[in-house]
């Protein structure tokens, strides 16, 4: 299979939207982005042996590729429209590239996001994808708008990508509900629609809960306590005691869950617009004055995570 | 160096523009798409080994990443505004990096483009980019606009990029100049502007010239015919003989020179379109009935090159 026959392959099952005036197949994608909206673009690659483990299979790996992308519009508060994809294959198989674009294009038609162009090179297995999306001006989801006092809150359940990584790291038997949320994050699309221009700052948790916050407390000028206790869990990850449990919540990676602050006094409105998103949502914590952020125990205890989040080159 | 101090040391070099509402350091960019403006995206990678020899030097990879998709962008007739770089690195290394975005940086800036976003992975060395241009309705120039009868047409001149990589591959004697046009591509950016709304077609040169007008011919519909005694050469390739000179200027490569194809009552305004940006231009053939691309020598024989430009996993 040459270059062009795989381009051909993607082109075929790409989809498109009513604003996409040229997709792939020229030597740039032309779109027609609405009056009054700003346009938000990301772009994050995966590469194998780091992003993902060498043994997960090509569905996943094209879901997880977009979805890590559209994570980061979700927590600007945006609607995605449309993606660009680049692909580095060791070789062309056709049966890999197939099951690719079953995952990748599976969670592109959910969010009505447009494959528009990129390109397929020789070379180690990476993915790199930018995508595009559409939000009011003024409504943006930043990460500097935390102000003193504001609540914290977290989407879903922490800690679950995490535990299936480190199950898989050991060599241990791994509970498959787990193993999904690592290979299958959900973008949390809706849930930052609703909160666009209602919170005040919001990232998503894709190195850590505590260095992602970290993030908006350095951006807003503000500090943050965390309750351990109150780290939402999913009922796989309940069973753990807590002492295991919390390094994956706190300090645990790939989640993908959104971190966001507000003020106090829309904590009910808040409520009721991720309820009407089916998006469950907890309180864990305040910001305050000063830096950092800072985990506390049920007993009010400080604690710190054996690691603080991923960093590439670390170390 | 982590690579939070990594994308500081890239955030505190990149430029802005007064379109961009957010740069880097959020989870996404914000940008300020004007009215009466289609947007142009395009994204691109390149491969150490495979897009560019292992030598070259930090300052040209970063050149040659963001070169290869303005020429895109000059190809669609679009004016660049803003990029992003996901960047692969073994390790990070801070002196490669500052040369790396020297040479980046120094293209952006000579176009007006902000770099807004993007990521830093450990992986083996890669260099994605996406740009963003802007572009009037209609007025871009796509490839599937030609119309029988239409004049070939090519900017600069041909085969320096090819002679380069053929000496380097044969660990020959090379001209400076020649590996300059390998390592520093120039994308014709205002020669793509000049023609948007003029030519009926266009494509940038990068996988050579029969290869690549065989695109805008297969997208239009259209056969087209190359007389190779046209096919302009620099100084420098002027002097190899004609037998050695004629794969490289009509099957090499790397080259990022805009083909594009017109209808002959518009000569002489594109010939003086073109004067006006300093752009020389070539018309070096016809569009005609028919499929594929034919290569005739002065002599009025077919002639076929040993190799048709370059095919990632090809063989």
């Amino acid at each position: 299979m040459s270059e062009f026959d795989l381009i051909a392959r993607i082109r075929a099952r790409a989809g498109t939207r009513g604003d996409v005036v040229l997709g792939i197949g020229d030597d740039a994608a032309l779109l027609q982005v609405p009056a009054g909206r700003q346009l938000a673009v990301s772009m994050d690659t995966l590469n194998a042996g780091v992003h993902f483990p060498g043994d997960t299979p090509p569905a996943a790996i094209g879901w997880k590729a977009l979805a890590v992308n559209l994570s980061d519009l979700a927590a600007m508060g945006a609607q995605p429209a449309w993606c660009t994809l680049s692909l580095s294959l060791p070789q062309a198989d056709d049966g890999w590239i197939d099951a690719f674009l079953d995952g990748f294009l599976a969670l592109a038609a959910r969010h009505d996001v447009a494959l528009v162009g990129g390109d397929t090179t020789r070379g180690a297995l990476s993915i790199g994808v930018t995508v595009h999306g559409l939000v009011e001006p003024g409504h943006a989801l930043r990460r500097d708008g935390a102000q003193v006092g504001d609540e914290v809150w977290v989407t879903g359940t922490l800690g679950d990508a995490a535990a299936a990584l480190s199950a898989l790291q050991a060599g241990a038997a791994l509970d498959r509900g787990l193993r999904e949320r690592l290979d299958r994050p959900i973008p949390r699309i809706e849930a930052g629609r609703a909160l666009a221009g209602m919170a005040s700052a919001c990232i998503d948790v894709s190195d850590g809960l505590l260095a992602d916050l970290g993030h908006v407390c350095s951006a807003s000028g503000v500090g943050a306590e965390v309750e351990l206790g109150q780290l939402p869990a999913s009922r796989m990850l309940a069973r753990f005691p807590a002492a295991t449990r919390w390094p994956w919540q706190a300090a645990g990676g790939d989640d993908y869950e959104l971190c966001f602050t507000a003020p106090p006094a829309r904590h009910d409105a808040i409520v009721r617009a991720l309820r009407e998103c089916d998006t469950a949502a907890t309180c864990i914590g305040r910001t305050r004055e000063g830096t950092g952020v800072h985990a506390i125990t049920p007993d009010g205890d400080p604690w710190t995570p054996p690691r603080r989040g991923y960093a590439h080159f670390a170390g």
